[in-house]
């Protein structure tokens, strides 16, 4: 016998986690569509060309991926795709004169790395990601905050927190202390102000370097003055105000505070609420590539859940493949961290079948009533299971408590005979008795609305 | 720079593919549920030995394994799953106990084999499994049918016949002849008789074997029995009683007979249409494992592009994973393949974009009456796009054209001042102007009622 588990890291996942996830994907593909991004799909393998490519992934993405062989290939020639930015660079770069400006792609699917196995951190999982490509308006940026929003919203995560800034502003800074052209260690070390607090910040920045990079090497002085700026940069759009008067003489820093500022008035023109905003100017999101506005969001009091929807703007999207530079700005949603948070903070409950209707195949009726009713039933937009096996009615009727039908309609041999059912609410487990056949769609739908609102 | 090109036998899936695609998965996601199948996922990484034990996977189809290996892991633990049934008979095994019986499961995903690239086969294709497991009621056998034909009813697939048959029957009929015990290359014989004609299948039957594998080895009389009853096996279920004459006497045969009626009598009674349906005797489907009904599904007048729903009864799907015998029903649509043929019979027509209304960032007016108009539109169901750069209105009038926009709501500077907007129709190219902002929803709801009837 060969040992029925799933490889290290990797997980089987059961019907009541699929069912809410399913949910979950569907509403974000109609708040995608409904702001008119486009569906593409690319392959799960990838040439190892182009995951690799200069600035493709970090280093740590790249030792973490996964090398793909078959018969007659050569190693080290295809691999798992590790996220679905590079994949949208090739495919951009490949097909934007069919495509067209700007064009807008939404993309759900798994990635792949092989992280070490750790609670909650799996090495496939699901990224749901949505760019504009191949235009430099504030719209596009205002849009990708509005769809965090809306897919947020639809998917009906209670109370969650859109931080934005512009690392523009962010540079500017840097360089009025002296910093230009460090921010890349001074970003990462920033990135981890919540995680490790500010003493773990500053140690950073003041750091020579450790085994895992080089680190900021900044003076105690320099440090310090990057703290206070960062601490006085997190608040509504009163920030940008005194941003402006430290740095707004700079072209740079003034031309991202404008940025951050249409963005803030056209999400009030879209009708999100000011409240689901914030502005965080030490935020940088630590890949290197973002260039002008940036994203992060977290869901109220989940703070330490990080990030779920993430991402920013970008200057050349498709760089490794072609010399026509491309802009854009995306993000991406964390389909499985943000599945979890929701578990574990018990806002995701839901039976474990999808249809609230059993019909039982009762001992001594005959199948093919069962049969008939549940395709009314389905016809009427009614979703119906049938039990398969003329086993013991009670134990069928416990099938159904238990995996959260909320209906039984049953047709015992004498019920044939009259051309009636019983129609059983599985919680209450309440019957009533002889309502005729005809009167089955209008009876369950009745019942159902009746019920507790637990909806399918 | 790198060449954007994707991996031999592999392929992106643009917008104007992906979009029928999508709104076919979600078909079938909702009949599947509708029936009270739920939705399971499975890596896509299984350890190798799950997939390459003992009648897992054909010899073919392990010739086309894809081995997986991330640094520090051993070659030849891991791979890319070939189909979704291993992963199922896995999963099944593992956490019977926890799901109960029966368990109907259904589950959509990408799978991966390793063949030579031909025109219309990829390396990655998406198979749309789902199986009643755990129970041996000729009620989920009619099920599955039941499935296969809401399924594609509802994915608007014009006229399609779904072949039955029993391999109980065919198993008894040729014991009679004296076969019994070497169904195997006669059956992946039969197989073949739509692609090599009856002379091809003759010549197969009689060969001692080739270099695919062993012959069936039967002699010309054999043969000729064999084909004479399959050729007489085809039809209604009038087939069924000259069955019945000949091999009625053997109890398996009687069985296959009397399910195949069974499922016939429930097909009636769930209001599957009689001319859907169709029995056909030599109907095999070469995998060893089926043991009861087999399905077959192919599109009217396109039959040459070979079946595109499949499936079968089995004994025991856990096998390779424990002793104790689970049996089960189930089919297979294969996603690609279906939609490949509605594409070239010209029955997949769509626009490029999801959304029916394009609001232009019209030169010198303000982005943020477009966004809120938009978000207005959204908040009503109605999905918008907005152009996000402030280029010629005409060019971005072209570009909802090209993608299929039905529908254009302008506000330019006059229009702005006047709290009004034009309506354009951009198929026909008319425009109604000055219509006040109050009745937007109103307004641009009629317009797409009227308009041609091209849904969302």
């Amino acid at each position: 016998m060969i040992d029925p588990r799933v490889a290290s890291g990797l997980r089987d996942i059961p019907p009541s986690a699929m069912i809410p996830r399913e949910r979950m994907t569907a509403t974000f593909r109609k708040t995608f569509a409904d702001f008119g991004f486009v569906p593409i799909e690319t392959p799960h393998i990838e040439r190892m060309e182009v995951l690799t490519g200069k600035g493709a992934g970090s280093d740590e993405v790249l030792r973490q991926i996964y090398e793909v062989t078959n018969k007659g290939g050569e190693r080290g020639e295809l691999a798992l795709r590790f996220d679905l930015t590079v994949p949208l660079a090739r495919f951009v770069a490949k097909h934007i004169n069919e495509l067209g400006r700007p064009f807008k792609r939404y993309a759900i699917g798994s990635v792949f790395r092989g992280e070490r196995p750790a609670k909650g951190r799996f090495r496939e999982f699901v990224q749901c990601d949505f760019d504009a490509v191949g235009t430099e308006s504030v719209l596009a940026d205002a849009e990708i905050a509005h769809v965090i929003h809306a897919a947020l919203a639809a998917a009906g995560v209670p109370a969650f927190t859109i931080t934005l800034n512009n690392r523009k502003i962010l540079d500017a800074m840097l360089g009025r202390i002296g910093l230009a052209g460090q921010s890349g260690p001074i970003l990462r070390a920033l990135d981890k102000l919540a995680k490790v607090g500010r003493d773990g910040v500053v140690k950073e920045l003041t750091s020579g370097g450790t085994a895992d990079g080089p680190g900021a090497g900044l003076s105690p002085d320099q440090a310090e003055q990057v703290m206070v700026f960062v601490e006085a940069g997190r608040g509504g759009v009163e920030v940008l105000d005194r941003a402006s008067e430290s740095l707004g003489s700079i072209e740079s820093a003034a031309a991202g505070i404008a940025n951050l500022r249409a963005i803030f008035d056209l999400l009030g023109a879209a009708g999100v609420p000011p409240e689901r905003l914030r502005i965080d100017l030490g935020l940088a999101r630590g890949l290197d590539y973002y260039t002008g506005v940036v994203y992060e969001t977290t869901i109220d009091g989940w703070e330490k859940f990080g990030s779920i929807a993430s991402g920013g703007r970008y200057d050349n999207l498709t760089r490794l493949f072609s010399d026509q530079p491309l802009p854009g700005v995306g993000a991406s949603i964390g389909l499985d961290r943000l599945l979890a948070l929701l578990e574990e903070a018990g806002w995701s409950k839901g039976p474990a079948t999808t249809v609230p209707v059993l019909i039982p195949y009762f001992p001594g009726a005959e199948a093919r009533h069962a049969v008939a009713l549940a395709a009314r039933l389905r016809a009427a937009g009614i979703g119906t299971e049938v039990y398969p096996d003329a086993i013991q009615a009670g134990k069928q009727l416990q099938y159904g408590s238990s995996r959260g039908h909320r209906l039984a309609v049953i047709v015992g041999p004498s019920e044939q005979e009259a051309r009636t059912f019983n129609l059983r609410d599985l919680t209450t487990r309440e019957e009533r008795k002889a309502i005729p056949w005809d009167d089955l769609e209008a009876e369950v739908a009745r019942a159902l609305e009746a019920g507790s609102g637990a909806a399918r």
